[in-house]
């Protein structure tokens, strides 16, 4: 091993290169692939892409970093929505893609460990003949590591809980090249701080995350999906409050606005309404599944649905919810010459309606594009802003409408991320959100890592 | 203010007591009260017992203390089995009887914030009209703050998730008498490092929690619960296996054994067969519960159960939870002249059999009574060691006994304390369970509390 103590920048490539061959990638066509992101970011790239194959060689990249000042930042699948993974200050970006495996999946105990570069879809695929899935489902195929790192969640979240609930343990390289494990394989513990928790969410400014093991579902007996149409929003978000609170499970329970649903039919060829929408989906036995489906049917029905379409073959599913999936690409497609600004706010349930409808009278009156989709089971909502590229005008407006939702949902007692997380995007309202709890955070992460060289400039206050 | 850079002990108690007139307590017989623990911990009282009333007097006691050098232990229903809250070094015992309110409930965000001494059985006496329950129950009638402390789980977690899942929110008052607030009333959050997840289970080591923002959950429109025997064990566990696999969602799954349910027969005058036992209860629609409880039955006979007794009158479930959650006292008044040494490891379900199975032929070749009584739809389970009061050899099998537990569990990848927690019982095991990330634990400890003025020579290495 070298003297790491005190090396250049150039010995640090150096090293990185020795250690790595051409699994160090410089080239300006890599290092801008990974430097950008999803959404209005600059282009930001790192000063060179690693893509180590062992924790070992995580573990050693980064303590080489450490000793040449060089800011390390992870990558899974670079569909982040807030720039997480882009490098302000250069540095190496380590991309998961050759630490992509399942390790180990143990169907008795309802567990799979896996590499952190492995996708929600490639994990799922490799599950299907167990029985078991993994339920966190964020829209985009996003990797493991990263879905942790976020704390993601997405349509599943109502039933299935976010990454914080189906993360049982990790095993990080911190800042200093330490590898430690997190967790066990139990169902819970009490034992010490639950650093599993910490790291869920920390969006790699407090190690990277080199193995993941997560909580596995049985697949149901029975799944129905359906969509409906209600003739206003208000109708559409009663009935999600009072289908809640009349307690059916629900597996998933989705809000799209009159503007997404002419997104969905211009990308997809469907034929939904000109109207507000819910999709809905139920897990569980076929009874159970056919008195959820009726139950709610009854309660919607009293909001003024109409038109329901249920969707009970696997292939009528997929595509129902292929097309939700697709919402970010499908509105971008629909306003093109627009510049994609997504928010993410989360509140009560209770307090969904006026959340989301202030917010619509509001994007109404702006001018802006701004359709509007929602988890509304968890009270979380994303409007899209679509501002022309390049009107500064409507630049500011949009801003003004993402900062006015931050407000919004602070108000009502909720949070300025439901589910995308702070990365750069979001730095701006953590003061707002956290008051002096934003020092907490510095301070762990000052005692975790004192060079700053986790994911800088990102999440943290003066950073 | 009071200049409270260096202040002696003295000059401490004599600040503590111009804040707090009566309210703080130095009498020998309320130290000693505040300096006892349930089990086997020695007799170590504080210095001083402090009632505050609000979180600016917490505050102002823990600056204080900081400032004089005196150790802050926070106490609630003093129910912990660990002896988190004696004080090995002295110091002050924050009593929270004076706080234990319920601040809000809101009915229709499913949310209630109280503060920490508050039970669960009152916030649940409160809740009544409102429909809503809070679930997280250890047995004990423990406090909020203290259950969030230590993050307790107990019968129900199989289906309501423990305090981590249960507590959206804290206000917290550090060790430099700063009050902060974590979380949001939002079901979900991105924004930045856990910190409410960082808490729940911190033991008071990182701060007093002053209030709590919990979710709950509605009262379930039908209940049914029951008791079976089994001819052995092994059925009665396996039975626990294929029923979790099955789906079938369960609110509580407990398992009991031979020697337990004799002194539950003697404490309660109950007549259970001189069997291993199951007890499990299903929470839903009239509906879900008619077919979970005629699913269980079936499973449950396929691995031999007799003699069920079915309870859904709601006199008769609170009889047969009652004889449940005294089984502390049943078990103890068993055996008179023993002490009582708890044990609590948790393995992955799978697991459980072998990890049941192995500790209570261990337990038998023993020849020290040790029942065992399990939440074991989580893998939990507790075996209550009994070695004869001053017998040396005996406490010492005893000793052997619940190491030779950690390291089962341990090895079956579960952990040492499902949910009693570390404190300074559980101390010795903490290296083994989490190798460096044990000095993880400790650097967090260090960067929030430098001066170790938070329940010091608990939970954390070298304290």
């Amino acid at each position: 091993m070298l003297d790491k103590s005190h090396m250049s920048r150039d010995e640090g490539f150096a090293a990185l290169e020795a250690l790595l061959g051409a699994r160090l990638n410089r080239s300006q066509s890599d290092r801008d692939l990974h430097g950008r992101a999803e959404g209005h970011f600059a282009l930001m790239p790192p000063d060179a892409v690693a893509y180590p194959e062992t924790t070992a060689e995580v573990a050693e990249v980064v303590r080489i970093c450490a000793a040449a000042g060089l800011p390390v930042i992870g990558w899974g699948a670079g569909t982040s929505l807030e720039g997480h993974a882009i490098a302000p200050r250069g540095g190496v970006c380590v991309d998961f893609q050759r630490m992509a495996s399942v390790v180990q999946v143990q169907p008795e105990e309802m567990v799979a460990v896996v590499q952190p570069g492995i996708t929600r879809e490639a994990l799922n695929t490799e599950l299907r003949a167990t029985g078991l899935f993994f339920p966190v489902d964020p829209g985009a195929n996003a990797s493991l590591g990263g879905m942790a790192s976020t704390r993601a969640s997405g349509t599943t979240a109502v039933r299935y809980g976010t990454m914080r609930a189906n993360v049982l343990g990790l095993e990080v390289v911190l800042a200093d090249g330490r590898v430690i494990r997190t967790g066990t394989r139990a169902p819970k513990s009490s034992t010490g701080y639950d650093l599993t928790a910490l790291f869920v969410g920390a969006e790699g400014t407090l190690g990277l995350i080199t193995e993941l093991t997560l909580k596995l579902h049985g697949q149901p007996e029975a799944v129905s999906a359906a969509v409906c149409a209600f003739a206003d929003m208000a109708g559409a978000v009663d009935a999600v409050i009072a289908t809640i609170q009349s307690g059916i499970p629900m597996a998933r329970i989705e809000f799209v606005d009159r503007a997404a649903a002419a997104c969905f039919n211009a990308q997809s060829g469907a034929d939904w309404p000109d109207a507000p929408h819910l999709m809905i989906e139920f897990h569980g036995s076929d009874a159970a599944v056919a008195e959820q489906a009726a139950r709610f049917g009854e309660i919607a029905a009293d909001f003024g649905a109409e038109g329901f379409r249920w969707a009970s073959k696997a292939e009528d599913r997929t595509a129902l919810w292929a097309m939700r999936h697709n919402a970010y690409r499908a509105m971008v497609a629909a306003n093109p010459g627009c510049v994609p600004v997504t928010t993410d706010i989360c509140v009560p349930v209770s307090r969904l309606a006026e959340a989301v409808e202030e917010t619509a009278a509001e994007i109404a009156a702006s001018g802006i594009p701004g359709p509007i989709v929602g988890h509304v089971g968890d009270g979380n909502f994303h409007a899209l802003l679509l501002p022309k590229e390049g009107d500064k005008a409507e630049w500011n407006r949009a801003m003004s409408l993402a900062a006015n939702m931050a407000e919004r949902a602070l108000r009502l007692g909720g949070t300025v991320s439901g589910e995308h997380g702070i990365g750069m995007g979001k730095l701006k309202y953590m003061q707002s959100e956290h008051g002096d709890a934003w020092q907490v955070m510095a301070a762990i992460k000052a005692a975790l890592d004192p060079g700053n060289v986790m994911n800088p400039g990102k999440l943290l206050p003066g950073n």
